[in-house]
């Protein structure tokens, strides 16, 4: 059905063209669907620049969703030992966090959904819904084999061939995870680390491959405590650090001006790090940082949710948290590039959207009380703080 | 600060440009923020198409939101003055629906605002949140003077000229209303109607001045009687059939085309009738049938809540309702054009959100079982029915 073995990518912060990309695409911005509305086969009405292949569910876990020719055991390649490597690494984290997040439930387990596409690629979504601790937790990795529009490949500009280049597949791979705790005062938590990979464009044989690095974990509380998010900070900093003394405030602040709810002017939350196209570094370096930032979620997040799980709360605290989860969702549904590009494009729609709280309240014109508890939250998502 | 007396209209599907003319302009449709991260104060960083003046709370109801040339007591052009019936007709809209939800609620009372811009227009949002019966209910009416550019203005593209036309002044009004009630069985009701007039564009003076109609009624239930969606949908058609035999089945398939979430291939509801850019017709009889479709709120919906506000429900109920409230913030969020519009060229976001429903829900791969009043009701919305 898909004219070409091009897939989406199905989860938040996820998508495979990164801002400047976009910016030289019109082609991607301005996706349409011709017609969807006189059939109920939506995809064969697509016309966008990106065509989708439906995934297909899988009753077990394969070894690997590499491509044979990419798998490493199989091949030699450093390019395709990257690939691989990435994917054990989000697939091991994957692990890691679903084991601390039952371990502190006691007893409710997460439903696994195992999927791939025909092509090549494929994903774990895992969620776990309604438990004792968490309102809604989804950790989710995807591998995605597919093919960009010319006009998204960066180095295909630089040669000034009049020659039209091709399509150019590209892979990506990636981790994404929302954490939506039910205790008002245990925050919520994303993180989504990904690498992505080009070929060069199908009729541009000399132009050059492509790679980056993108990812961050980012934390979302309901009601401002001091040591937690000095706590979260912290942890984030130490990652970094290990790596460039100029990534934690670089990538801090990325984080702060990518969560951003434009028609708000506040942020979503209290932040955390965010890196996009990392890709002026070693390639070896950047695929540690990434794992060392995946492996530092546990670390970061658990001791907080531990603290807080249990504590008492009022239904005004309540209604508070869930006032603040209609923000996430504004967020989600209108600014985010994976949500928004996997929405527009065909991705798996219950992994995209798992993002989304259990519930989430939207109050006319509530606004908090000057040198409340709620206003403290708010005017640090207005005003991003420095909190380490 | 605004550099013209632009704004933008402040309620959901109520975007001054139709589809088509925002297909002839991609500057609309690519409106971006310049570093909007940078300020505290986002309007002096915006750099759009449209530019905003920004809204000033006032204390009354003014007689009339129209400029003093405008204002048909004032003047005696008729075009003033389908401008000036226009606007006391959606004003008298907005009291009337705003009464019969008095009248049902029983004692809880709108929450009124009213606004203005320095350079003309304004409006009143009426509010009432967590009554008796309406969980949430929002009635705005608004008028605004604007300038858009030169490429939204469909009749100047029409002259050969090599002369660059000029920003095109606008004048819009509209009311726009969204309903949810409690009761899982009581069905979300949203309507809207607007009127447009543009000017001609500065510097092509011989161009034609432009007007047209939009608007509709359409409804969302949980859960489907039969008889509540025939009544609904018979006094849609009555009012249409007043004025010509084919704007029913005409505007009951726009208006399920409009509603239409794409990413999950289903409507958000049962629909109604909905249509845009309608100029082809009598502009009386146009002015007239806006009224009659204005008019027809209170008996098409009060009749069908009454019936159900006190009916018995479970938590199951109340659970797909509010799963059907986040198919509903999908919608507005992500598709519809008024909101999505308002959200990126900073109308009154309190006035564009109150669409949103107080609480809504989402669970990861929901699916009712077949056959169940569930299942029946997304089949209704994956395929839409003839009712009457």
């Amino acid at each position: 059905m898909a004219s070409h073995s091009s897939t989406l990518l199905s989860s938040p912060t996820f998508a495979p063209f990164s801002s400047h990309r976009l910016h030289h695409s019109p082609n991607l911005t301005t996706l349409r669907f011709s017609n969807p509305i006189r059939t109920n086969k939506p995809n064969l009405a697509l016309r966008c620049s990106v065509s989708i292949e439906k995934e297909v569910p899988e009753t077990e876990r394969p070894f690997t969703f590499l491509r044979d020719s990419d798998d490493s055991t199989q091949s030699s390649s450093s390019t395709s030992s990257v690939r691989a490597r990435f994917e054990t690494m989000i697939r091991s984290a994957q692990d890691s966090v679903c084991e601390a997040i039952e371990a502190i439930e006691g007893g409710p387990k997460f439903k696994e959904d195992v999927w791939s596409r025909p092509g090549g690629g494929g994903g774990i979504s895992r969620v776990l819904q309604d438990g004792n601790v968490f309102e809604k937790a989804g950790v989710n990795v995807s591998v995605v084999y597919g093919v960009m529009p010319p006009e998204a490949y960066r180095a295909a500009k630089g040669s000034a061939s009049d020659q039209k280049p091709g399509p150019v597949p590209f892979f990506a791979a990636g981790v994404s995870s929302v954490l939506h705790p039910k205790n008002p005062f245990a925050p919520t938590l994303h993180f989504n680390y990904r690498y992505f990979e080009t070929d060069a464009p199908k009729d541009v044989p000399g132009a050059p491959r492509q790679w980056w690095f993108g990812g961050g974990t980012d934390f979302t509380p309901a009601y401002i405590f001091e040591e937690d998010v000095k706590h979260f900070h912290s942890i984030q900093k130490q990652a970094c650090d290990k790596f460039d003394p100029s990534f934690y405030p670089r990538f801090k602040k990325w984080c702060d001006d990518y969560f951003y709810i434009k028609h708000r002017d506040e942020r979503r939350g209290l932040g955390g790090i965010f890196f996009d196209d990392l890709n002026d570094y070693d390639q070896e370096m950047l695929l540690s940082f990434s794992t060392e930032c995946a492996n530092s979620v546990v670390p970061a997040y658990i001791p907080i949710v531990e603290k807080r799980k249990d504590m008492e709360f009022t239904e005004q605290h309540k209604a508070w948290q869930q006032l603040r989860r209609g923000r996430y969702v504004e967020f989600n549904l209108v600014y985010d590039r994976g949500t928004t590009f996997g929405l527009k494009t065909g991705g798996r729609i219950e992994s995209i959207l798992v993002s989304l709280p259990l519930s989430a309240r939207w109050e006319y014109d509530h606004k908090p009380e000057e040198g409340t508890e709620e206003w403290k939250l708010l005017d640090a998502c207005i005003n991003p703080k420095e909190w380490i």
